[in-house]
């Protein structure tokens, strides 16, 4: 299944005079504004979103799993997948691999495949919250905090291997989330577990290539219950502090206590220069892996304003950071999923582009909180999806990518290629 | 201080060319998707939502309160700050006493110069949570659930006497929020502590003029911090059920536990035709009394979409229910934050208004799931402040009424009046 | 795999000095205080808590579920496993069985398994948040809630023919924990969503038996992540309000929001007369379903105290209700899980029965609320392990239920019997 | 008022066969588990916890204060107010002051009342979360982090004043609680906010005398809604890391997001060495500022299982550590209130003195969870009250506080003294 330019080209044309007149209007608007909205559209077209690979079946929680049709079978489906959504949005171009469910038997034709499609591959995860079949130390509890020192060491030999991996597709980041932790109180010495994590991710960490980085990802509770060894960014921090320069934190919007202020974490972070980048998703509850956006978008926003404010002062380019999507979704089809996925990270970050910085500042001196709310509301409150489909169309998108994958009737091609009841590697 | 009509008109004047290349640009597209503008535009003029006497000061937390200037001294003062506020927005037409914080000593003369604003009375509510100087029984221990019968009937009486207050300034409805509850495990019978507080509520429901109608208003928690009588909405619905029809449910969006779901229980409670109306705010923590729509703009929109379909289930229209804002505010000016917050409501409402139902229930019918969210999104994502500006300006507001309040200088004023170290009656 | 009584009889025996000085102590002790030692002891003799069929393998998370050994294969090996635990402590007198998990092929036989082993069957469950292999319509989008009227048909007669097994057991109520909802705001209509729910469980009401009750189990999230049919208590009422007489509500601890006043609702559903009963585990953040009391055993001893209220209140004995564990362990034995969870629940129901109910109802009307936390700290501090250990001792059981389960090998002996890889059906 | 130690002697007398027949009962137990229970007892009699000035008058919510009567008016009467508790029970020998609700005008005189009284000064804390009459600039919009440099200067000189004072007192730390923060997005710039802090925090630290500590507390929120400046323990440890060995991290039970694992945050502290020590209370929902041990015991037993650990693991003994209560309590008498707080944490640690360690230390090394469990539980399951009994005793303090206090009439000579309607200073 492959999605072709004239496809796209075709399908632009036929909305190409509304979309016209919708984005005329908006710059002409942002314009008295003082906001050049070409400047919005070229940083939105520099944005990449990294799509995991175990987004790209229908995820399942502990009741059960209702897989969809036409999943990926294998990598280098799982690679065609990202590819179709690269071509539809041209902001999906990487594809972030989770080993062992996805090891590349033979590296070079699956960077072949990926450079037809105009994918790189983004930071690799490795995975020890799951036992794998021939596996010889099982990780039921724990494993590079483990209490025995061969299960550590077996999985920080499974970590070098997926850098090991890396390397050979021209990734440059191991991602690291730890599910270690304890379900009951009494059960792990809290001390002990971290600095067996810290001896453990320093091994790894002597094992990175000079330009590589790790991401130490924290997540406050699951699948573990009672505690997490790297429960929040302080722990994270921390970790990476005793680590090195090349340790960075990795946020995950869902892997925080009720009501947290993420935004100010992020802001934090960015100060520090220990921001990695993040995993987007959305959740109501715990980490509920949904669609970015769905609940709540202005959170989102607010995150993005940090983020534009955090690289202008770090004088660092979007695409030093590493982003990710990482949901997963019962109910929806996964392409179409991730497409609004993408797309509400981007308007998130069009309207956090158009905040007006200055002005900001001086409410901020001022104290005027009622003014400094309403710049952020403008911003929000600004409907900036023509900025987000031009900056697709720009880069040979489509403007309404959803609409035309349906158009397509992508997922009955995907169904007739690979089955009905194909099931995905991942969760 | 007044704000003349001439004065509006100017000022409308000098932005009214952007403001119509806005409206007519907006009603151009809603126009595509089938809309008809003017009808969300006549919606949005009908909907006028109450202000509480308590709002019109500086409300403090434990910490410290820090009290702006020109406070209103006098419940004659309140009113004028509501008709500021009306004269400006013309969506806010009613104010909601507090007694005794608002004794109308002389019920023709308020009424007069309320009519003379265009303002009616709201709710009346009482007050049980503090005592007050010349009371005979304390409320330390609770009011209409104490376990003492006098302390019981005192509370009763001071609700029976607000509803004479309220009857002789034509309000229709005694609105109820009962802080009653025990801050520590064994403190309270639950059970007796449900019967007293029914008991009490019985004797006021007797007395309830024919036309009129009580609220029950829960709250999770606060001021009491192990539990409350009233805890949550089935609580309140308990009661109501008991009492007969005169009493609903009264949502105050802050009193809920952390990540409810408060758009199901207004959807619930207007299935069960047991919504009393709301009292808005917004709040990222506990009960914050924040600017509406300041931290959760989707959740809002998202209960607002209940609303209008439920509304137009029932058959009924927005003006029989009761909207009121319920913030508090250390760090603003109160009436700018009134101004927000009505602002906040009225977008929402436009962006429920906007939602294609129709297409909605057919994407529900096909569980359609990425549909369904697209549509509501696409009603959020609209920029639908020109419907909000053009609804005011047609009943002859303002265009930009904080931006006025600023030109106009109306502070300053309301300083010079009154002085500038006024505290008003309230938390 | 088998304990005879000799075993038990023989260690009890060589802890019984130890055993009976504590207990004269404690009861010397009690009676200072007017407390008869011995009617806690019935009354704990008298306690029997159900064992689902499920909580007999290892439980898992979506993360991965490490088995342990000897899990039972079959029904019958289920229903031997609780043999075992009833042996050990005999409070744990029935089974409650999951449909489709576990379809009693032969009732007779299973009947007789169970009647040597001195077994009960409690509820029956249903289930409708999986889909099974010969399933005609998924339940993806729903069961009973379902928008297609043939889905809804489907999950009805899926509850109708578990009534049926249930009956051909001696059950007597039928268990409904529905997992509907949304994971997406739009995707469901709340009002249809609870009306055809309606409709479905009228279906199901109307083929109880007469002497049956259905249980309405309400769930805040998961694995719905936006809304659930029946998010909360009051959702749960309002169904069995509506169904009728034969209907209750059902609580697991796990399934509320964040720092939910719990033994409230349970008072307020014990005064209505509608609580069907409770499935025992603890939390820290969700539905962890961890083993009973091991996270906040002050909460479950405040439940108790109600429940104990609630049934001198009402005049019912406690095997009038439902009570069974609900939990779920990665990293504990199955079988040792359940006893620590059985324990938990004994040792907080003696100290319940220790509170000095005409003392704190004195405190209460006086309102010393320093006397009042006083009167339950003092039960809830009190060591009242002999009482439980005594009262398992005079039924049979034994003094150290896990101490003597890990002196005689059992889960040895079911790895012998078993094989070291099965995994029980179950989540 | 004073209590006399012959007064105590005789109430003692009175109740000493009970108390040693289970003092005696329990350390025989205990010796059978190899527990030296007079090394326990020495433990608690070491075991000191200041009283802050401000608990000793009734507190209250924003919606109301409650007083009771006979309240201190003066320094010198908290001070006698302390010295009877710590005359009861001999465990809160020292007095933390709030600057400037209790300037002392003559550090002498002070000294001498305290010394007779066997009180030291502890910590003394600064206020910048309120305006004070004479104030030049408002803490409206922050105190060490404004935007105006002006405002921080007059908070950090506040602060070096409050040094001073606590100097003269023979005091040995500064404890700030930052309320700073903001109510709504946009308001603050965090990063700003933090360095700002950062330069204040510096300018106080150099103020220091030699021996000095300063404690940085940390707050999720209130009375900011939105963001504060010092949200989490992570972001108090990076100021600490930033400001020196001097500074260390303050933990306040409530100040956390819900569900939060602190025992874990106070074991990763001690690892780095940085835990100043405590305000102990308890919470179900926010900062709810209940009596200690009053909601979750289980979880104060949590985090003394650690506070051991650390203090051995360091080599530290525990009046290295600054314990304090941070309770306020709007209904109950505040010294009642005040014991209750004390005995809960002697029962914490006691029963954390009791954990056997070593065994609990294999449990962990072997994953044997449900035995680890069992170690913490069968601590916690112990009355140890008589162990507290005896500490106070042997210290010469009552073994029954609280029933002393109210056989002496505590309350009402001090209503004698200094009447019905004095109201301390406090929140």
């Amino acid at each position: 299944m492959k999605i072709d330019q004239y496809q796209i080209d075709q399908h632009n044309d036929s909305i190409m005079s509304r979309h016209n007149n919708q984005l005329n209007f908006l710059k002409e608007q942002l314009g008295e504004q003082g906001i050049n909205a070409s400047e919005v559209i070229s940083a939105l077209e520099a944005f990449q979103v990294a799509i995991p690979s175990w987004a790209l079946g229908t995820g399942g929680t502990r009741f059960g799993r209702f897989s969809g049709g036409g999943e990926p079978r294998s990598l280098e489906e799982k690679v065609e997948d990202v590819g179709l959504l690269h071509a539809l949005n041209r902001s999906s171009g990487s594809i972030s691999l989770h080993i062992p469910w996805d090891i590349p038997q033979q590296a070079e034709s699956i960077i072949g495949l990926a450079t037809s499609l105009d994918l790189k591959f983004d930071a690799v995860n490795s995975n020890t919250f799951q036992d794998q079949k021939d596996q010889q130390h099982s990780y039921k509890f724990g494993s590079l905090s483990h209490v025995d020192p061969a299960v550590r060491k077996q999985a920080v030999e499974h970590n070098i291997e997926v850098i090991k991996y890396g390397k050979d597709l021209g990734s440059k980041a191991l991602s690291i989330w730890l599910s270690d932790g304890s379900c009951f109180p009494g059960q792990s010495n809290f001390v002990k577990a971290f600095q067996n994590t810290l001896e453990s991710l320093q091994e790894i960490y002597a094992e990175l290539p000079a330009d590589w980085k790790v991401y130490v990802e924290y997540k406050a509770y699951e699948p573990n219950f009672y505690s997490t060894v790297i429960q929040d960014w302080g722990s994270s921090l921390l970790f990476c502090q005793k680590l090195g320069p090349k340790a960075d934190v990795l946020v995950d919007l869902g892997h925080h206590l009720p009501n947290a202020n993420i935004e100010q974490i992020v802001a934090t972070l960015m100060m520090e220069g220990r921001l990695a980048g993040f995993h987007f998703n959305d959740s109501k509850y715990g980490d509920d892996d949904l669609t970015v956006g769905s609940i709540r978008p202005y959170m989102l926003f607010l995150i993005f304003v940090e983020l534009v404010e955090g690289m202008k002062r770090a004088n660092r380019l979007a695409d030093t950071y590493a982003w990710m999507i990482d949901a997963s979704h019962n109910v929806k089809d996964p392409l179409e999923d991730l497409l609004q996925s993408v797309e509400a990270i981007l308007i998130s970050y069009a309207q956090a582009l158009l905040v007006d910085r200055k002005k900001l500042e001086q409410a901020r001196n001022q104290n005027d909180v009622v003014l400094a709310q309403q710049i952020l509301q403008n911003a929000f409150r600004t409907d900036v999806r023509p900025l987000v489909r031009e900056s697709m169309r720009l880069s040979g998108g489509s403007l309404d990518p959803i609409g035309l994958f349906r158009n397509l009737k992508v997922r009955n091609g995907l169904m007739n290629e690979r089955g009905k009841i194909t099931v995905a590697t991942g969760l």
